[in-house]
């Protein structure tokens, strides 16, 4: 799917470690709540509250889920996360990311 | 307006010098293109094709039109760039804009 039809876009960025993560939120009609977003180079951590899946799109990247081993993204990949827990990235080139919210 | 309704949004972003400046794609159902962008700290400077009206929300930067003085935004601001010409940007701190197409 390269784009979403159908959808409201929040107008205002979500701004995370002084930009270096950036995102926007889009709404869906059956309620669905994603966020297309943008990281730079760096290490960062992030807490869920709800069960995530962050799919990527563009990036070199690591990533570490909580009691889980590093893995490697080159390209594109997925992992889904679940509702509050941390996650570590090592993001090594700017990532094109979706992150799909999910209310089980 | 807070927010975009009943639109499509591309899924891939639009990056520009090495991921400082970043932007997803909004279309209009009645044709209208708009992107959603973010500006780190930086010197940019870009070339318009259309017509464009540059509207920032958040952000301290200066921005200079062809033939013009460098000019202030500390917050919220717009600006129009007429088609084929040049503008230059020194953006302070994390900017978010609003980028909306004409086709005159």
């Amino acid at each position: 799917m390269t784009q979403f039809t159908n959808v409201t876009v929040e107008k205002k960025a979500n701004v995370y470690f002084d930009g270096k993560v950036t995102s926007r939120t889009v709404l869906f009609a059956d309620g669905t709540k994603k966020t297309l977003g943008i990281m730079l180079p760096g290490e960062y951590e992030f807490s869920t509250s709800q069960k995530e899946e962050m799919d990527f799109s563009a990036g070199k990247l690591e990533y570490k889920l909580q009691g889980q081993d590093w893995k490697s993204i080159d390209g594109e990949g997925a992992f889904i996360v679940p509702a509050n827990e941390k996650f570590q990235l090592k993001v090594h080139t700017v990532a094109d990311y979706c992150c799909t919210y999910f209310n089980e």
